[in-house]
Parts: C-alpha cells; sequence; structure tokens
C-alpha cells in the first residue's frame, strides 16, 4: 500500500494513527503542500479531489476520505477494532467521530483558510478568531457528550481506542497551534492524554514525521 | 423513534431519503431554525451539538451526525442495502459521500453563512461567491470520480441507490437554490435525475415537509 500523505494534515494523520494501530505498513509517499504538489497533475491523475491522504492499494486502487479509508482498513484488519461491535455503539462512535470530521475540521483546513485570507481579506486575527469559534463549539458538544455518557470510558468508548479517538487527537493538536483554550475540556483532554500515552498516536504525530525535518 | 428535523436542512434531508428507502416510518419533531429553536435549552437536552437531525430510539437513546445514524439505520435494517458488500465497494461509496458532507456541506450551512454575514461582514454577494467555490471545488471533483470508474451505473454506484446518492441530492438542491452553475457535471446530473425519479428521494425534499407551508 501507498499513503499519499503531508505531515501537517490533519486527515494525514487520521490515518497515520490507525495504520500504527493495526500495525499495517503502507509506502508514505510525501504530497508536498509548502511547494502546492497537491495542486499538481501528478497528484490530481491519483486524486481528483487534491486533498490527502490516499490509500493506493497493492491493485492500483485507489481510496480517498481518511474515515472512508479507515472504515475499509477496519474491515479488513478486525482485530484491533474501531468500532464496537454493537450498532447503537458503533453509531454513537461514528457520531462523534464526524462531529469533528464534518463540523470542525472542515472550516479550519489551510483551502479554507487561504480562502478567507486571499478572497475575503480577513487578516491574521480574524482567522485566529474564526478558527477558534469551530473548535470552542465543536469541542463544547464534544465534551458534553463525553461527560454525559456511561460509555466514555478511558478512551472516547470503552477502554480502548476507536475511530473517534483517532479523529479526536489531530483536532486537538490544530487547536493547540492555534492557541485554542483548552481548559474547558477535561474530559476530552483527559482522552487525548490517554491517547498520547500510546506509541500509535505518538509515533504518527507532525512533527515526528520525516518531511517536518526539511518542511517548515 | 422519533426524527428531530427541519426541512432546509441537508443533513436531515439525507435522513428522511434514508428513512423512505427503507421504508421506516418516525416520528417528525420539528427543530424549526426559522424561530431558533436548535439553539434553545429544549433541543439542547436532546443533542448538545444543537444541530440537526437527531434520531431517537424507542428505548430513548439519542443518535447524531446523518451517516452515523444512516449507517446505523442501514446495520439494522440491511434490506435494500445502501452500501455495497465489497469492502472496496464500500470505501468508494463512503469517500463520495464524506466527500460531500466534510468537504462541501460543512463550508455552506447556515451557521457558516451566518458567521460570514455577522463577523466578517462578507457581503450577500460574497457569500454567494463562497457558497458557490466550494460547490465547484466539490463537484466537479465528484464528477471526476463518477465519469472515471466503471463502477458508476445508474447511479453512483452501481444500479441501486446508495449512501452516496443519499448525500448528492440535498446536496443538488443546495447548490440550485443558490443558482450554482451545474452544466459542467453530467454524470453527477444524470444520476441526480435518476434519484429524484424514485419516490423515496422525491418525497424528502425540502419543499414536500410539511413545514414548508408555514415557514419561508
Amino acid at each position: 500500500m501507498k499513503h499519499y500523505g503531508f505531515f501537517r494534515s490533519s486527515a494525514a494523520f487520521r490515518l497515520r494513527i490507525a495504520l500504527n494501530l493495526k500495525g499495517l505498513a503502507a509506502e508514505h509517499v510525501l504530497v508536498n503542500f509548502a511547494k502546492q504538489e497537491q495542486l499538481g497533475d501528478a497528484y490530481r491523475n491519483v486524486n481528483p479531489q487534491m486533498r490527502v491522504p490516499s490509500l493506493v492499494l497493492d491493485d492500483g486502487t485507489v481510496l480517498i476520505q481518511s474515515l472512508a479509508i479507515i472504515e475499509y482498513l477496519d474491515e479488513r484488519h478486525p482485530n484491533l477494532p474501531l468500532l464496537p461491535k454493537d450498532p447503537k455503539g458503533r453509531a454513537r462512535v461514528r457520531g462523534l467521530a464526524n462531529l469533528i470530521a464534518c463540523d470542525i475540521h472542515p472550516l479550519n483546513n489551510i483551502a479554507v483558510l487561504n480562502y478567507l485570507r486571499d478572497e475575503l481579506k480577513a487578516d491574521e486575527n480574524a482567522r485566529n478568531v474564526w478558527y477558534r469559534h469551530w473548535v470552542a463549539q465543536g469541542f463544547q458538544a464534544f465534551e458534553a457528550l463525553l461527560a454525559g455518557s456511561s460509555d466514555t470510558g478511558k478512551f472516547c468508548h470503552g477502554d480502548s481506542p476507536g475511530l473517534a479517538d483517532v479523529c479526536l487527537v489531530p483536532q486537538v493538536f490544530n487547536a493547540q497551534r492555534y492557541e485554542c483554550p483548552l481548559g474547558g475540556y477535561p474530559t476530552l483532554m483527559r482522552v487525548f492524554s490517554a491517547c498520547m500515552a500510546l506509541d500509535a498516536f505518538d509515533h504518527a504525530q507532525p512533527m515526528k514525521q520525516p518531511e517536518a525535518a526539511f518542511i517548515r
């Protein structure tokens, strides 16, 4: 398998965590956003959406969209499952994952921040306020959902890491990078810390990727 | 089951389609966005994220996030499946669904448009340009993915409607409402027409919901 990614991409970070949790090896192919390689013809031929991650299987099949890829890996490699067995539990975990993947991250990715800067002439402060607004709104809900449920354990759902944790950790990294206040989310941050104690999460973090050494 | 929704919400529209395709009945509970009922205490007690849809099961379990809810329904009611059986096909359909649910719709929902208006002082024209930008970017990729794959059939994946179609149709409705040019997406629009020929999609459209008669 080949994993097209970039160290700073949250969505690629999710996939790195999932690969690590599953103990799966994938060749890392750097798509260098600092050189806008995601918009070039070479990468567009891999993924017409020109976003990362993409996972190219050994038979050449291209999978896109981090959550779809991770569900594929979970179906094909059901050891250490990332979703619980019962349908209600699965719905809870997917709901938490989608809260981040659909309602926080899309508003804060680089394409959107660039649009705010270039088209709407939003200055750095306005962009930071925007960023923190969507993180706060999403994390308040996420905290309430974790704190209010007996399904929450050491991790978002029970005592083993799953799809919701895989989405949560990169979002917290981004929030920290943009200096979002995180004091109001004790349950969320407790889960984050539990995740980061695991090699699968720790080794997937942006600054531990090879390209972090030479891309700012 | 109770389905908390609003006629104009794309995400609630997805769930209406899925319920119709499955032949499932759910009591409709109106969350009137025109009165900001989604932000009131009554609804926050149902769903701390204060978004629609929510599906409340007969045992009181609350499910949130449209895709998580629809996957739950598909697991519990596997007749007329919304995902193919093979993992690669499932990944393709989920990838298409997420392209819309993660990369188009979140940028164009009402909370974001209101933020652009109120906080960034973007005028109506600037908001429309924003809207059309993200639709165009997403639909170009979606069209390429449909047109470039032999898995595309009468619908997004094969000849029966599935999760990708459930996401596509509400997004096309929104695009039409915001007068996005749609001439460049022949395959996508062919699939849209095939969907709209089915009662399950047609009966779910916003203007056919009861509250459309009395909410602008």
